[in-house]
């Protein structure tokens, strides 16, 4: 449990264990817009998956939310693997992350639903312009922990360097999304999918 | 974990872990209110637009709730630096903080739905009185947590009496928006957001 | 985290953790059936209060289930205190009273649903019946851990007569309301609700 | 909380922690698809019961899938008594596991809707279809954990051999359970059910 010292810096416990329960909350109830399709009774096997195949651009969408989400959590796991004290401004940052974390169902939801529509590019352009907001307050939250050494486990100073050129590319990658959907919904949605799919497998090939 | 000790308190691990649980529950089930808006086929951009404009009133909602669940996590965050031990009467006010933390969502999506309509007035006067109902559980627990020494980690007077002054305009607060409700709504729900919005920003600007 | 000993027990940390998610994850969920009365555009001050009286039963089924879920939680967590050792029959008693905790917002619902229609001591009985089918998990559990020495707290022998004697009520009472609701609902759920809030107030008074 | 060691693994305690928190709100969240029923108003006890009676394709699906997170829960929690440094890999494999997870509801709605239609076999064909994805995800998870000793407690291999012959049974068990959805939803559903029921009740006979 975190007790507050005498430079009002705490430890980071309680912190890591409600930001947890937010970023499994939000990534749990993103199902929630995974809608089974109402047929008429009767209806056959092959009503049943073509209504299934219509639903495609809400699985894309869980896709899409669940794993960026689940890298938005890794990240922030491993701040705190670095961070291991916490000041008042780094509880803000978290809090508006956190906050926009628990709205990502919402872009989800309206990208699902107007993927296929003539609003499509707004829809995409939406959901970007959400993932840029996520991507610059977990920037303010990072750069706030790692200006000083004052909240960092002690010789850190280099994996910070490695991690922020890093970070870099995520505000980057979502401007261009952003810029994209003006031209093609699909571009852009594609190319967040291309962008967190990637991102996510290098798990896979990483050393140790 | 807790272990009862000979008079009858204990330690607060577990009963810290599930107020997180219910906090980050309540706080991430806000969004299921902020509803994609439904558009026949073929509606364009500009109508998408229009329709999400329409839905400022769940922002606001969404925004202000989010918020003052936050605040309340913290300050309940804050009381377990300074609390240590719990007893049962400790646990019956954080059990009644906690329902009425959990009954956020209604005053939310009561305010989200009626703040452009006639009755506007009245679920303004709905959501401050439910925020009245939360600081004053919070009061109760506060004041039973802190009457005597039992239940505090040693040394921590001085820090009550700080937090003490502090607490007290929660209620007060919300006293005078539930009260600005009968004047206007939007007097009482802008005073509402100013209200936390400050109270958060601190942390920005607060030194430590 | 458990290690399994040599005897097939294990320390119980993180089962403790899982059930306080379920626990907090339920209880939460309880105010999705809270719905906001939807009222046509340009109704006043005085349809909405009309509309909100008449929602009466699901804010009265809301406080029954939260403090009944509480009250569980309570209860789970004072085992939790004596038994620091599980077996998988431990385990097998602890997941069916997690089911049926997680049911909880079926019978409330239809509680809320149907309390002022003619089938109301047909809703009545469900509630109470599922409470029985709680209590008796409850007893299972606390039954099977409690019945050797093999998963205690060494010198805990004397808290356990106490609480066994205590535990007794919980199945006998929801008997006595179930039997009640053939007669009448009110009776039914009155009572319950008496009882939960009965023995949510003792926390209050009772001594430590 | 863990720490990144000099070969890149790391402890194992948040991801406990948020793992635990995704199995326990996917496990919550089924009971949002056991919906009360709607009878129109004066319905009177007789109505009520057929209505509730009519909805039991709906239990029996909460039943399945609670039990089967359930069950694939404890097995999570048995491979980190055995498990004790993570790495990329196993945190991507546990990440696919998790989003599967988090799926369930909605193959479960789909099965709790249509068992009782002419489609039901493509239904029972999903789910199964599912639950070979999840023992899949679980089983690479597994052999990466395993293949060395890097990443496991010391003196674990016997444990592990045990573990390997026992999980084999899973993907088989799901593929024999879709390929009997062509023949029967109904014994596909049935088979799913006396699987999980029989392992879960295992627990009251294993010994220790």
């Amino acid at each position: 449990m975190e007790r507050e010292a005498a430079d009002g810096v705490k430890e980071t416990g309680r912190v890591e264990a409600f930001s947890d329960g937010v970023f499994a909350i939000a990534i749990t109830l993103l199902i929630l817009d995974v809608k089974v399709p109402e047929l008429s009774d009767g209806a056959g096997t092959r009503d049943l998956l073509r209504a299934l195949g219509r639903g495609w651009t809400s699985y894309v969408a869980y896709l899409l939310s669940f794993v960026t989400i689940l890298i938005m959590w890794v990240s922030h796991h491993r701040i705190f693997t670095i961070v291991r004290k916490i000041d008042h401004a780094f509880l803000f940052w978290n809090g508006i992350l956190l906050m926009l974390i628990s709205f990502v169902p919402f872009p989800t939801a309206l990208l699902s639903r107007y993927l296929l529509e003539p609003s499509a590019r707004t829809a995409a352009a939406i959901y970007s312009g959400h993932a840029i907001l996520i991507s610059l307050a977990f920037q303010a939250m990072w750069r706030h922990a790692t200006k000083t050494d004052r909240l960092l486990v002690p010789g850190s100073r280099h994996e910070v360097t490695r991690l922020t050129a890093r970070y870099r590319f995520g505000p980057l990658m979502y401007v261009t999304t952003f810029a994209l959907a003006f031209v093609s919904a699909w571009l852009s949605v594609g190319l967040c999918l291309v962008f967190t799919l990637f991102y996510a497998f290098q798990g896979l090939t990483h050393k140790g």
